[in-house]
Parts: structure tokens; C-alpha cells; sequence
């Protein structure tokens, strides 16, 4: 049995399009929504059409900004000649909270995904390599997930680049901080054999 | 670090306002949302304005309606007599799928909660009363959830009703068919043997 209002229904199609929400999540969360007075149902719908008309990405970094270059960008205290390339907004937010990294930001906008139809020319890898090729980056820092899609975007990005001169550094894959040996799966161990670190790096910390 | 973006950190607070959806997550279905078209975007945000601008209520049981009283309610083969009391929405709907209910409904769109700050005249309980008592309803059968607010509310509306001489009933609590009886809770399984039913009842189904 369907609801007999079309833009009852309406507002849940669109909430059940969100990943992770189902049809009767969204069915809840309208309903939710409907207990509110209807002014703040209003705000709550502008705040997305507002989101579609003044979102705006830096044009060196497509990090989100609020002019033509983000405040990263824009900060003369961090190094140009660095670069780490993310998959997405999330992951500056992620590193950068981590204050270990004094350089710039490459926010590809998502990996190569051949299962979703994603190619490089969808995402922000012709504009990596420009910026690259013009800027005389000296090292580019890939810190993509580990996943097969993250593994063939670093390849494809080396692949294009390796010929221009830029070191190219993946983040170190290892055991993490505070994990047990014995719960640690085979690859994530034995790759963390195979990358070994002098000891004496690890004292500079 | 937060976003640099006013419009996407208001989308943000507007999502994870939502019950069940956190920061985290309103983080990336927002990331999610911006990989669409901006058309897309709004009509996202548009869903909701219309939302609140077009959502009505049936005047008589307050069920979702586009007209001033709902399709249930205009149903001429539905008997007016018997008056189902739900919760909300949603509970019309589940009832309605299980084709046993030829009577009419009444949305109270809550249920008494104290805790909440919920009170009687937050919900349509003055409403029902005053339906049962000028349309002669012969029964209410109350199918509020089995939670101490939704025993609160049943018999609140017990004590405002008993004197008028409707029938009040509950829908039946037991063991839910396709049950095991050694996993049923020791209160559902008591109050079964307690409210038995003559085995003949279970064969007219």
C-alpha cells in the first residue's frame, strides 16, 4: 500500500537514494521530519538547494573553498612542492588532523572504478597532471585507500607521471598503532616484513 | 578542522539532525550528494520545501491525505463503527497490508511519553474522544506499541472513554506465529497462557 501523497513519496525517493538509507529508513526519517513545524522543514530542504547553488572548489586543489583558492592553498607557510593526493574531502580533513603534513592537497573526487563506471577522465587526474608538469612538484605522497580501485588510481597516476621526474611516495601500509601482532591479517603483516624501518626512524617521533 | 563552506557545513547539521544519522555519516552522504548534477542536487533540496509547503492530514482520522479527508475514509465499504487507534503513519500501512481490517483508523501521530515531553494534548487523543463521541463508535481497538508509553496512552484513553460505553479492545500480545516457545520472553509466554483463546477461534482463519 503507497501513501496517498505524491510529495510524501516524493521526499522519501530522495532520501532512500542516499547510500546506505532503504525505503523504509527514509519512510521513518520523512515521518521524523514531518513532527517538525513546517518553517523548519523548509530549512531543512534549503539548506540542500543552497548547497547545489554555493558550493564551491579551490581551482588549484578542489578542495572545498569558499573562493577560486582554499585556505591550504592559500597559506604561504605550506610547501607548493609537496603534494598528497586524496580520494576525497574526507581524507584532508583526516590528515590534516593528524598535523604531520605541511604541504598541498590533490582531492582526485574519487578512484578508478571500472564496477561503477568511474574512468580516470571522471575524476581530477588530467588536472594532477598538469598541475604537476607546471608547478615542478617535487614529490607526490598517494594516500588512496588499499583497495584494488585505490591500487590501480596510484598505478595509473604513476604510469603517467613517471617520466616527468616527481617522486612518487605511497603513505606506509603497516601494523596500526596499538594493534595486536596475532589479529593482524597475513598481507597487512607481511607487507609490514617486507617495508621494514631502521628503528632509529621511528625514535625521531 | 571543519569544512570552508557555510552551505555544506548547514547541510551537514541539517542531515545528522535526522535520528540514527551522525556527523560522520551526514559527512559523507552530503560528499555523496555533491558528486550529482547540481540540478540534482536541488531537486534533492525541493523535495522536502514541497514537502512541507503540500504534506495535508485527513480532517477525520489524520492519515496522509491530498484532500481534506483520506481515501480510507471515503471508502463507503469500510464500516465507521470500528475505530483502529495507531501510533502513526506507518502503522496504517502495516495494518492495511495484512487485508483484516475492513474499519477506520485514527493517527494519534505519538504516543504519551513523558520522558519526551509528550502529553495528551500533543497528540490527537482530544480528537478521538470527541469522534468516538459524536459518531457512536461501537469499538476502539487499541494497536499501540506493547512499551510502557504505549500502556500509558492505552489507558489514558481507557479512563477518558470508559463512561461513554464504547468497547475498548487491544490487538492480541503472544507468541508471534513461526515462533519458538524456548526463545519467547517469559512475559509474552505468561500473558499467552493467561489471554488463551478457544481453539476453535484459530480454525475460522
Amino acid at each position: 500500500m503507497q501513501i496517498p501523497s505524491n510529495a510524501f513519496n516524493n521526499a522519501v525517493d530522495q532520501l532512500s537514494s542516499l547510500p546506505g538509507i532503504g525505503k523504509k529508513t527514509a519512510l521513518r526519517l520523512v515521518l521524523h521530519l514531518l513532527n517538525r513545524p513546517s518553517n523548519d522543514i523548509k530549512l531543512f530542504g534549503n539548506s540542500f538547494t543552497e548547497l547545489a547553488e554555493q558550493i564551491n572548489y579551490c581551482q588549484n586543489c578542489f578542495y572545498i573553498s569558499e573562493s577560486t583558492h582554499c585556505s591550504i592553498c592559500n597559506n604561504p607557510s605550506r610547501t607548493e612542492n609537496i603534494v598528497c593526493v586524496v580520494e576525497n574531502v574526507l581524507d584532508v580533513i583526516a590528515i590534516e588532523n593528524t598535523n604531520q603534513f605541511k604541504g598541498k592537497y590533490h582531492v582526485l573526487g574519487g578512484i578508478i572504478s571500472p564496477m561503477e563506471g568511474i574512468g580516470p577522465s571522471d575524476i581530477k587526474i588530467n588536472e594532477l597532471i598538469e598541475r604537476v608538469k607546471s608547478n615542478q612538484t617535487e614529490e607526490l605522497i598517494m594516500a588512496l585507500s588499499t583497495t584494488m580501485e585505490g591500487d590501480a588510481t596510484n598505478f595509473y597516476i604513476y604510469k603517467k607521471l613517471k617520466d616527468t621526474g616527481v617522486k612518487i611516495s605511497t603513505i606506509a601500509r603497516g601494523i596500526g598503532i596499538g594493534d595486536e601482532l596475532e589479529y593482524t591479517d597475513e598481507l597487512t603483516l607481511g607487507r609490514s616484513i617486507i617495508n621494514r624501518i631502521p628503528f632509529e626512524n621511528t625514535l625521531t617521533l
